[in-house]
């Protein structure tokens, strides 16, 4: 399929293609995009031009937080079948935050320019209010994350992120990630991790390797995954 | 007035209201309610009914997260003049998680039954994102939230909480405010804001009083809030 198809028939199967006009439909077609990211590349910062509308085709998307000194929390990843607007910010007049979008490896990913989107949606109250109904989705996201940064114990969320991997995998016990992505993807610092990850194997629940870790009582991190 | 005519003209300057039906307008006039709360009730959590839209008339409602084993993050609070849907997050699919709602002290607040608010909003669009929109303006208050919690130093949430409260009571250098609630709103220990305070007082940018904080150095306090 060329681009353009590719663009057709993933922007036509989005929840508000439908309830556009003929010429909304064609200015959205017309103007958006294939851009290939490669690993670790920012898509959109404080520093960037309003991104637009992000739909993902390949690889997986970081979106973090950043503090003005370099601290940083991610927030939520977007992967295939996840559309995004956080990165046209400047046309949700409600949302007064920035956001950085990182690609983890990588990506393919469909741009619906935010000027397009942003005259499109102030016409269309439909497209305006699925704008609103994606950033409300990404209000739940925020809202896990943070309940597990503020309220929950590092083994627990060390669990729950080897309890996704696990299902992500369709039931691989072998998790290739190093202690370095954990720390990164639950919000902590590598040596917590390596700490927690050490008394895990000792208790003979994982197994640790170079660049993986090995599943070995997937009950013990079940349970731990959703304990209150 | 009567409480009919105050809950008329208050809805009725919504920005949604001009959008409805007659009918959609008698239904929400009809059924709409002041309710009131006495300090520290609460008027929403995750074991009450689906509420409905807050409009709150008098005194402020603080909004909260909290943890299965009782620890509690305040997320924002609203006052007269805002809106809140999170407490109607039954009629949002798209928001999945819980909030609760407390009075901070004797408050009368406008409820627009979840039930009304559900049924109008899946007919008529113009609702169904004006409660999007109220959401997102929550979005960006927690986000807000998340910011001071994990990148800020407790002095500058304590300058920042010191600054709103004089620009809210028009340059009153005098805030009346307990350690334990200063403690409350930034989501500190009251012994990790006493110590702080002491300190402030010591380099003779405020006073400490029963009861009251006085701010002598507002320049500090200022820079403090602003700084990065």
């Amino acid at each position: 399929m060329s681009d353009a198809d590719v663009v057709k028939s993933t922007i036509e199967n989005l929840e508000f293609f439908s309830k556009l006009d003929e010429s909304e439909k064609e200015r959205i077609l017309k103007n958006s995009i294939i851009k290939t990211y490669s690993k670790n590349q920012i898509l959109y910062d404080h520093n960037s031009e309003c991104l637009g509308m992000v739909v993902p085709l390949s690889g997986t998307i970081r979106v973090t937080m950043a503090s003005e000194n370099g601290k940083e929390i991610n927030l939520y990843t977007l992967e295939q079948g996840d559309v995004d607007v956080l990165s046209a910010s400047c046309v949700i007049n409600q949302i007064s935050f920035d956001t950085v979008m990182i690609a983890e490896d990588n990506c393919d990913v469909i741009i619906i320019p935010a000027i397009v989107v942003s005259e499109v949606q102030k016409k269309n109250i439909y497209l305006h209010s699925y704008i609103l109904e994606i950033a409300a989705n990404r209000f739940s996201d925020v809202m896990w994350t943070m309940q597990q940064i503020l309220f929950m114990r590092i083994d627990q969320r060390i669990a729950i992120f080897l309890l996704d991997e696990y299902v992500k995998s369709h039931k691989n016990v072998m998790i290739k990630v190093t202690q370095e992505e954990i720390a990164k993807n639950i919000n902590s610092a590598r040596e917590v991790v390596t700490r927690i990850l050490k008394r895990m194997s000792a208790d003979d629940v994982i197994e640790i390797r170079r660049g993986k870790v090995i599943i070995k009582d997937i009950d013990y991190i079940k349970n731990l995954a959703i304990a209150d």
